[in-house]
C-alpha cells in the first residue's frame, strides 16, 4: 500500500478540531511521517497508524504548525524505549531546539537520532523500496516540498520465456533493469521477448507551505497524487499572498500544469468553519480534487 | 467562582485519551495556568476556557509533559493578534527555548512576554484579590509547587454599626484590616463591634512532581484543596521512589499530615487503563479524595 493518512489539516491556530499539518506516507511497510505539528502523538494513536514503523520524519519549515508535536513524540519514543534509529530531515536550526529541550530536561534519547539537515534540493532517501526528494518552496522562511517516488525494478521477467531462452537466473536483475541478453554464440535475445512490463512507479508529491508559484512545476511534473497548501478561497488570495500561503484555485491550477492525476488540498484557515467551498472553488479548475480529511488514508 | 479545571490528568505518555499535564485555576476572574503539556491549546478550546482571561501562567519544572504545549499556546495568542500583556513563571532556561522557537520561525510575539524566573521559594504574585506563592518539591530536575491564595480583607463593615459610630468613610479600610477606631474625644470603638467576620480566605496547593517527602507540608498545610500527584498505585512504590514520583496513598498521606481539606490525584501514569484504584487506595488513607478527571472542574 503507498498511501498518505491526513493527521492534521488546519493551518496554524487548531480550531473546528482540525489540527496542525501532519501526515503519514505508508510505502513498502514503512511509515514517512511528513511535519509534525502539536498533538501529532495523539493523532496517530487515534488513527492507529504505527508508532514503530515511523524510521523517517521529514520537516518541512519552521513556523511551529508543522513542528511542534515533534519533541514530544521523540519523548514519548524514548519513554517506550526505543531503540531503533530515526532519520530526521528538517532545517539546520531545528537540532539546535531538539538538544536544547532534552539538555533542560536532563535528559536523552535511548535512540539514534540520525540528524539530516535540509539545505538544498535533492534525493535525501534511497531505500530498496522508495526513494525521496526534496525541492524548494516558497514561504515566508525556507521551506521544502517532498516528493516521494515508489522505486520498482522497471520490467518484470516473463519466467516462461526466460527459462526457455536459456537465459541464467544471475542475469535477471539486469533483465529487470532493460538489458538485451547476449548469448554465448553470439545471438542477442531482445529484452522484451523475455519481460514484461513492470508496475509503474507511482509518486507523492508534497508541497508543504507555499505561495502560488510555478518554480517547483519540474519537481511534481506528472505525479499520481500531488499535497498543495490551500489556506484561503479566493476572496482572501491577495492576504494568500501576503503570508506567503495559496488558494484552493492556485492549488489546482498547480496541479493541472502539473499535469498531476489526482490533488489533496489543505491547511484550511481557522477562520473558515465548513470546507464545502474549498472543494468547489478548486474542482472548477482541476476536477479531480479531494480535500484532505483528518484520519482519512489517500490511495497514491 | 476559585475552582481547578483540569485539562490533563496523565503522566508522560498521552495515552486512554488522557493528556499531559495542565490546570486552569479560575480566582477572582481571571484564569491561571498551571503547567501546559502537549495539546494545552486544544484542551482549553474543547473545555471552554477563556483563553483570553489567561493572564499568568505557570510552569512547575522543565520535563517534557509539563512544557510542550506552551510554545503552541503562545503562538496561537500572537496569530490571533493578543496585545495583554502575560507573565510567564517558570524555570530560567525555559526563556532560552521560547526565544529560539521564536528566531528560527522569524516571529515574534505582538504583546510582552514577562519572564519571571523560578529560582527561590516565596511569593511570586500579589494581585488585590489572590495571591501566589511557589515552594520546591522534590523532583529529578528542580521542580515547584504552587499555593494559589485568595485575599479578602480580613473583616466586613457592619455599616448600620459604623455609621451609628460616626466612623468617617475613610478609615473602614482600616477597619477591614481589623483596628479599633480611636474618637476625637478619645473614646475606643472596638473593632468588633462594627465589623463582622470577613470572607475566609480559600487556598489551593499544586504539588506538581514529586517525590513522596515531607519537606513542603509547612507550605501545605491546612490548604482547603490539595493537587498531589499520584503516578503509580501501590505496586510501584519502588518504581515511584527511583522516578521522583509518588503512589496514590502517599498522596493521601501528604493531605492526611498536611491536614488539608480535600485531595485531588492526578498524573496517572500511562501503564494503567482504568483509574478506581486510585481512588481506593488513596481513599483508604485520605477519604476525602477525589480523581482528577479532563474537562471536570473542582471547587476549592
Amino acid at each position: 500500500m503507498f498511501g498518505v493518512t491526513i493527521l492534521g489539516n488546519n493551518s496554524a491556530v487548531p480550531a473546528h478540531d482540525r489540527h496542525p499539518t501532519s501526515q503519514a506516507v505508508t510505502i513498502a511497510n514503512e511509515v514517512l511521517l511528513l511535519d509534525c505539528g502539536e498533538g501529532t502523538q495523539m493523532q496517530i494513536k487515534d488513527y492507529k497508524v504505527k508508532r514503530s514503523k515511523i524510521n523517517y520524519i521529514f520537516i518541512s519549515h519552521l513556523h511551529g504548525d508543522h513542528y511542534f508535536g515533534l519533541i514530544g513524540l521523540l519523548s514519548s519514543m524514548a519513554l517506550i524505549n526505543r531503540t531503533t534509529p530515526l532519520h530526521l530531515f528538517a532545517p539546520p536550526a531545528l537540532f539546535e531546539v531538539i538538544q536544547l529541550q532534552l539538555k533542560i530536561a536532563d535528559s536523552s534519547l535511548p535512540f539514534q537520532l540520525h540528524f539530516h539537515p535540509l539545505e538544498k534540493e535533492g534525493e535525501i532517501v534511497n531505500e530498496r523500496k522508495f526513494t525521496v526528494s526534496c525541492f524548494k518552496v516558497i514561504h515566508r522562511i525556507d521551506c521544502f516540498g517532498f516528493l516521494i517516488k515508489e522505486k520498482h525494478k522497471s520490467r518484470k521477467i516473463n519466467l516462461p520465456k526466460a527459462l526457455a531462452a536459456c537465459i541464467p537466473t544471475m542475469f535477471y536483475e539486469r533483465l529487470q533493469n532493460g538489458e538485451d541478453y547476449l548469448t554465448k554464440d553470439g545471438k542477442i535475445v531482445k529484452n522484451e521477448t523475455v519481460t514484461l512490463e513492470g508496475k509503474k512507479n507511482k509518486a507523492y508529491a508534497y508541497c508543504a507551505d507555499t505561495l502560488y508559484t510555478e518554480s517547483f512545476l519540474p519537481n511534481i511534473h506528472q505525479v499520481d497524487l500531488l499535497y498543495h497548501e490551500s489556506t484561503y478561497l479566493n476572496d482572501f488570495e491577495e492576504q494568500a499572498k501576503n503570508r506567503f500561503h495559496s488558494t484552493a484555485e492556485q492549488a489546482a491550477v498547480i496541479a493541472k500544469k502539473a499535469d498531476a492525476k489526482k490533488l489533496l488540498i489543505g491547511h484550511f484557515s481557522s477562520k473558515y468553519k465548513t470546507l464545502d467551498l474549498f472543494e468547489l472553488q478548486s474542482k472548477s479548475v482541476f476536477p479531480n480534487t479531494e480535500l484532505s480529511k483528518e484520519g482519512v488514508t489517500y490511495l497514491v
